[in-house]
């Protein structure tokens, strides 16, 4: 993690945010190629969920929601994690977390459980502060994570009356448009509505870098069907997804399914897709498959009182659809890609470290170099070669130190090809040399041939 | 506008947000067209400032951000507008929009000033509710446009001591990041970062549709650079914004520039770029194009004591960069391409809608149709071709209703070219028509020959 972390600020890929400011906990800003690379890792989800299929819609629905949507939803009261503070440090901690690492499972527990287990390890010695070992700590007591805010209220005052939420999930929003998706497209079941987009969670601790933030981004599909279809069509969504992530790079053997043995009362399944991350050492949720029954609509359309059925031409039968849901965390995408693109190899006798980004998702496509600096025709080349395929691919031109140098930097953000321009191209009409990233192979391609050659 | 309001709504662009709860002031959700659009300008945005230069970067940072930063920019303290209230209706209304409905400038004028200002009118007789006419007014006082929030925060009650704010732009989070992309990426004066993201401000009245929202998307650059190049850099900017618009189909005639003359005691320029909505009747600022002096990175260091300097090595000199900034608004940007797009004309004695969008901006590129939908062979034969366009394209295919239907909605969605598979196709392998959205023109062109047409 530390490598990881700190290739990812020397490169610019991601920040600490606020950093000048001393830094927001849980929060992270992302640089040049951290953007590019979260930006293709989104792209690539959007056209394997939308461009490439006739089933489902793309939606941009907006952070802010009416706040009976999360009373509908069950979050308002219920969304919220058992927290203990530190009168010593004021260090937070989550209480099911220190249960876990004392092997007490605690997962939604309700709080009362929690501080009987808690008073055992207490009146054992062995309940302490994880940061500054004090065994002064509060008792467990809810801690709600949902971020409010005053935006819309009649005042600038802050009051609990006039409180909107920010979203803790993005799928919400794909709900409270379900019909009016319906009432514009006129799809018939099965189809999905996907989207990307932002949401806030007011985690206790937030840690382990990018992977649990205050500030994150979800992709999430709602497959709305018929519920005898649920079955075979989780099936379906829970390969499908899967493969995704194979056909993206990552490696069979660093994936694993999850099974969730404790379900909401309304859903039917759920499995967590899981990476083998080598900075957090094991396997972590990076996506969640869900049954999730017909309680989403069956509830907003209760709380709304707007009919959210879905009427059956061939049947003739009037329904609320069950969903079937794939939620993946964009963030801890961006941390997986580049913990699996993570290695390190010896080239010449030097230590090497580079990202082995599959094409698709690396920052930049490219780099075109001139052999020298110093000498005008091969950086004119260079920058013709440059200015060509920039229309074409996110490409960089450099011309700076020495081609080495130029190589150990272009292989730390992961760039596939890097393609030199030296005198044979010149005088001899001989094409560039193009050297690949992983092998360290170079070849001599023509320069009329680069853009397929890339593509 | 109504005709806008109704096509962005029936054919899936724009949705007004918790529609089924009553809805959201100010917030709205885009559907499967507007999200598609949406993307189109961020990409082409991006492509343009980023991907077809060397000397921007790009940055994705946080919607939150350390308070201090807003204390430092200003923003805490003085980022209000002048609100009055209707004590028969409750409307909450701009005092300064009401004085200039009289002719009266009172932009960013004292709270003591307006309120003089509106007890004349008052005195007069001629104050009124914009909405139920009644003279009941409270007085004009200052709403603060700072949303704010509770993320982080050590308790979940919402108290002013630890409040965060949504940021209100996005160029803070460029601030605060200058340095790390300094130190990170090494470039040399001038050079920019850009970023598209969301802000919050709590507009006191959000109307207008899209134009004017309390969650919105900005893209902006921030273009660092020595004080002696700001007068030639400034012209430069404002010309490549104002050709942007024209590259990406927006007439000259509709656009034009606004020279601000009230400007920051920082500021050295202002001008806007203005588009003439024929939705809202008149030239609105669509981009801003501002010389802020070295104010922001001067401010932020001074309030986090981190140096923001840049040494220059040439020069051999260190001092804070001076900025040219550019900004637009991501939604209003939306809004005004569809008014641009919306074209109503007569098809053989019908009327009949269309959104004329450039090729790059349209939702969907090209729509797939086999000539009758009874056909198995002209249906199996205009899905391969739709298959083949997808990997590609934002391609549709369609097979309900009768073509002229299908044309109508294509055109309705701003579809560039529809292409019909018929019995020729088949039987004389004679390539299939492609119809021209604009003109209605029909052509025959061969299978391998429609990606590098659509290109």
């Amino acid at each position: 993690m530390d490598n990881l972390v700190s290739l990812a600020k020397r490169r610019g890929f991601i920040f600490q945010g606020s950093e000048i400011y001393g830094g927001m906990p849980g929060i992270y800003d992302y640089g040049h190629y951290g953007t590019l690379l979260k930006d293709n890792i989104r792209a690539a989800w959007l056209k394997h969920m939308i461009q490439l299929r006739d089933d489902v819609y793309g939606l941009d629905s907006a952070i802010f929601m009416h706040p009976t949507t999360w009373v509908a939803s069950g979050h308002v009261g219920n969304f919220d994690d058992p927290q203990i503070d530190c009168r010593n440090c004021k260090n937070r901690m989550r209480a099911d977390h220190i249960l876990e690492s004392f092997g007490i499972n605690a997962d939604k527990a309700p709080i009362e459980v929690i501080n009987a287990e808690l008073d055992k390890l207490r009146a054992a010695k062995k309940l302490k502060c994880t940061n500054c070992g004090s065994s002064d700590l509060t008792p467990a007591r809810k801690f709600s994570l949902m971020v409010k805010s005053n935006l819309g209220s009649p005042t600038d005052a802050l009051t609990e009356e006039n409180v909107v939420y920010l979203r803790p999930e993005t799928c919400g929003g794909i709900y409270l448009q379900y019909k009016n998706t319906l009432d514009s497209l006129h799809p018939h079941l099965p189809f999905g509505i996907a989207q990307v987009g932002k949401a806030f969670r007011n985690e206790i601790s937030a840690r382990q870098f990018i992977f649990r933030t205050r500030e994150f981004e979800q992709m999430e599909l709602q497959y709305f069907l018929k519920k005898e279809d649920v079955e075979k069509t989780y099936e379906y969504w829970k390969n499908t997804r899967f493969e995704w992530y194979v056909a993206h790079g990552i490696s069979r053997e660093s994936l694993r399914f999850y099974k969730h043995e404790k379900l909401a009362h309304y859903a039917s399944q759920a499995w967590d897709i899981e990476y083998n991350f080598k900075s957090l050492e094991g396997f972590k949720e990076v996506e969640g498959i869900h049954a999730r029954g017909d309680w989403d609509l069956s509830q907003h359309s209760k709380f709304s009182g707007v009919d959210l059925s879905y009427f059956d031409e061939e049947t003739k039968q009037r329904f609320i659809p069950h969903i079937v849901e794939t939620s993946a965390g964009l963030n801890r995408l961006v941390l997986m890609f580049l913990d699996h693109a993570y290695t390190e190899d010896e080239v010449n006798g030097e230590k090497r470290v580079f990202l082995k980004l599959p094409f698709a998702l690396a920052p930049v496509k490219a780099a075109i170099f001139p052999l020298l600096k110093n000498k005008p025709v091969l950086v004119a080349k260079a920058r013709e070669i440059y200015e060509m395929l920039r229309e074409k691919f996110m490409v960089e031109f450099d011309d700076n130190g020495n081609i080495g140098k130029r190589y150990r930097r272009q292989d730390e953000i992961g760039t596939p090809y890097c393609i030199t321009v030296d005198f044979d191209t010149i005088e001899k009409d001989a094409g560039v040399t193009v050297r690949n990233r992983d092998t360290g192979v170079q070849e001599r391609v023509k320069i009329e041939e680069l853009v397929g050659r890339l593509k």
